[in-house]
């Protein structure tokens, strides 16, 4: 893939977050069903619901500038991920496992915060303000579940674990 | 590595973002020399010197823990710097390189302050309250280092590179 212009590296990066989305969709289910904790599957399963509304965000996005939608691989998140699943099936203990599934979570979502916050500035300057509000409204809401995941954390997983 | 306690995933984190940060200090003079704007370079160089710090740091907690200070292949830093090398290797418009350098940057920041937010938290549950004051302060440099990137990008760079 090209990357030489700012509407290139914006195209590289919509793809890039579009194959994690999909990436995350796939492993949500599977994180709600070990978690100890029923704030914690409550939470992974109300994300994965909003996961697919982030997902419509971005075919979105692809539409508007009329390109059918299309990932790209990220080493990244399947590095998060394959550490999430190492977690899952080495730990035990329900409170370690759900300390251990939050701390991966919280890793996707700070690498969507990073990824959206720049798409949104990104997409700004090249002229495309409506895709860069949409990027907001997942931005927004990545944020809401990182502060979600660390109340969860600080309040009683963490303890229960040590 | 065992992953069974809250004291294993604690280790495995820690050498998880010791070997990250020594890959970052591999590839910022890279990133400095090829900066288009003088307070981008003057930021990669600054954080530059910070990073040597914080793997410092990293080894005090290594030590409290009578530990021989040891990485462990991070696949999702490996990922990001990748990418970065991808956008240096491509772009040559300056203000499109800076662009991307400073997405990918950020990237960095965030994985760090993920991690290092994780590391804190669990550090105080398994009651290494020493250890979590020292990571403490490489989480409040890397949440600064973030935004300096922020009015970097918002300020000059995305501008011109539009």
């Amino acid at each position: 893939m090209a990357m030489k212009t700012l509407d290139d590296l914006f195209v590289h990066t919509l793809r890039d977050i579009y194959y994690a989305e999909k990436q995350i969709l796939k492993v949500l289910p599977k994180m709600a069903k070990k978690a100890g904790s029923d704030a914690l599957r409550d939470g992974f399963e109300k994300h994965q619901a909003e996961t697919e509304g982030q997902i419509e965000r971005l075919e979105q996005v692809f539409e508007m500038r009329d390109q059918k939608p299309r990932g790209v691989t990220c080493d990244a998140i399947n590095g998060i991920i394959e550490e999430a699943k190492e977690i899952m099936s080495e730990a035990d203990d329900p409170a370690v496992l759900d300390a251990g599934m939050i701390a991966a979570a919280q890793a996707v979502e700070h690498y969507e915060i990073t990824r959206y916050g720049t798409l949104v500035s990104w997409a700004k300057q090249i002229g495309m303000d409506d895709a860069a509000k949409l990027l907001q409204q997942t931005l927004d809401e990545e944020k809401k579940t990182d502060q979600l995941l660390t109340d969860l954390a600080e309040k009683a997983l963490n303890k229960q674990a040590a």
